[in-house]
């Protein structure tokens, strides 16, 4: 059986008042093309569907057309849950009706999980759908004043939900897993969240053939091979800049093995950062990605952002590096070499050491061994 | 063919500050009774059914367990569309996926109406869906720059979505048709808008069989027996004091004679005005109802809301008669007057006359005679 797995969609976000609607809807077609393509017996979305819980009128217009696309053209059905930027009543709306189009949703938290059962030439498999949701929603709901915790809710969700180790068993859900890793949080805060009250154990998971998470934005799995984040479809944050974004195949065999491919996805936009002197960048041919320039320009300047977007339309924030705590006593060398990816950097290397450029069969055994040495695939 | 037309649910309204929520769950179990009761081929509902473009998220839920209850328990299929209140794309979201359950809804404008046809032993009956839209939608959607008014966007409508005469013919839309009356406008307003750039003639309506139509609170039929406002399910205003809530059922027969019948509504509680001086009014029973208190009391009173909200819990609006200009020098005959419904004056001077209270079977007599009058049914 074949599912791709995605999440955090976050549709109708703003990053740095950009509206992220026609990147999101720019990727969304090579999705739909993977799903034609690649034809996966269903379709897991792993929370963050919106980026709020009243998501403007566009983002539900996106969702709703990609539903239609992918259930009705592509005649795969889509099992979705919520994630903590969804309204749970928003995401549920209809969830009993939509069932007759193949369509499977959990909004709202329950008691008793919400199973899809889909079937292959080996038999059942069993897809349970469990939506984010506060602790203090899952306490209620099991009357159980023990839980303070997620870590608790999962345990107490999963250990009321007993499973049939018989059949295959897939988890679809939102949750940060300890030892994951989120470029979006900074180190302090991590700290704070991970092994605290918002994290959850990958032990519970332990019983699932397969786990399709949403939370984390950066693609990678958490203790183990069948626990795994496809993370968001588009870079949305400066800490993500380096970092491939893709959708999760997952193909799970009759005897619960599990083989991944990362699909890529190519944004309308990249999302990245510029360093350089305010005349120099001025001069180059210019670019409509997202940028953050940082200028390393001393004294003042007159108009930068103005002179800029002439040139990058789409500069979301600029920095001046001698303003820049950051950058101070760092040198420009470090910030250059942080800019580029751990591929580009080893073409660099290999060019400077061979004098010719690395050929395409090397770039990808270099890519292959990057991802696995990351755990994304 | 047997239809339950209703409209203007406004889910997730606010009234002076109270939430409708519960009035309005309350109100529903009374309409899926009369699905159940009546067994009508379909539910229509003419617009309005949110309050606002954004709902809250009890309101979303509402509609949800609404649908859920019509389609899957009732087994009753649900045509909606989208009145000027709601916002298109929320109202839209997997319309073509609801379909596979029997909901047709038509959210956003469309040059070509969406036609559900349904079924009886005398043939086909088309119901086209028309949701509101603003006359600048329909003059981009038909590419009509003559197109200044809902009038003539009506008219286009209509004129590029010819209906086979040869069938029934239904429709259900949200606008407000010269003629009508609504008891929410006040009559300076109400002569801004009939004839002015807002409003339908109810001719464009001739072709069709029924016309089911939202936005005018008021139960009311306008210009003919077929074009009907079902009105809102509850007093949303003190305007609409007077007037009992209901549903219409309709009844289309094989060659397109209607029979109508007003479906009353109780609401959970009355949204009433209550006239007196504070001490007398402290002193009666008190009641959960939804009240604008007009005190007649003269000179200064201590705290006269937190007195009387210990007695009636949901005083909404608080006046003073000799502070209000409507009431000065009227005199409170008048008002006490206008505060009952002619129903109530006829047995109030039925019992002046016979020096008995008028028996039921002559109340309801007078009842009938009323809407009659009224235009109601």
């Amino acid at each position: 059986m074949r599912f791709l797995h995605l999440g955090d969609l976050h549709f109708g976000k703003i990053v740095n008042s950009f509206s992220m609607i026609e990147d999101q809807q720019y990727v969304l077609e090579q999705v739909k093309e993977y799903v034609k393509k690649y034809k996966p017996d269903a379709v897991l979305l792993a929370g963050d569907i919106y980026d709020r819980s009243v998501p403007p009128a566009r983002a539900v217009s996106l969702y709703s057309q990609f539903l239609r696309d992918v259930l009705m053209e592509l005649k795969t059905p889509v099992l979705a849950v919520a994630g903590n930027h969804d309204g749970a009543d928003l995401i549920s709306f209809g969830h009993e009706l939509f069932e007759a189009a193949h369509y499977y949703v959990a909004g709202r938290y329950t008691k008793e999980m919400k199973k899809v059962v889909l079937h292959d030439e080996h038999g059942p498999v069993n897809v349970y759908l469990l939506p984010f949701a506060d602790y203090a929603v899952v306490r209620e709901a099991h009357q159980d004043e023990t839980i303070k915790s997620l870590d608790e809710a999962m345990r107490v969700t999963l250990e009321s939900n007993p499973i049939n180790k018989e059949e295959r068993n897939v988890l679809v859900t939102h949750a940060f897993v300890v030892g994951g890793e989120d470029p979006q949080e900074s180190d302090s805060e991590k700290k704070l969240v991970v092994g605290g009250k918002e994290s959850v154990s990958a032990t519970h998971f332990e019983p699932f053939d397969y786990v399709a998470l949403g939370h984390l934005h950066r693609t990678q799995k958490v203790g183990s091979d069948k626990i795994r984040y496809s993370g968001s479809l588009l870079k949305y944050s400066f800490s993500e800049e380096n970092y491939q974004k893709s959708v999760t195949m997952i193909d799970l065999s009759g005897t619960g093995e599990l083989t991944c491919e990362l699909l890529p996805l190519t944004p309308r936009r990249d999302l990245r950062t510029l360093t350089g002197q305010l005349d120099d960048l001025l001069n180059q041919p210019g670019s409509e990605d997202y940028l953050r320039v940082i200028l390393t320009d001393k004294g003042q300047l007159l108009e930068p952002m103005a002179k800029l977007r002439q040139v990058y339309p789409n500069v979301m924030i600029l920095d001046l590096l001698e303003n820049n705590s950051d950058f101070k006593g760092s040198g420009l060398t470090k910030q250059a070499r942080e800019q580029k990816t751990p591929e580009q950097l080893f073409a660099d290397f290999y060019e400077h050491h061979k004098g010719e450029t690395i050929h395409e069969e090397g770039a990808q055994l270099i890519t292959q061994l990057i991802q696995q040495l990351r755990g994304e695939c």
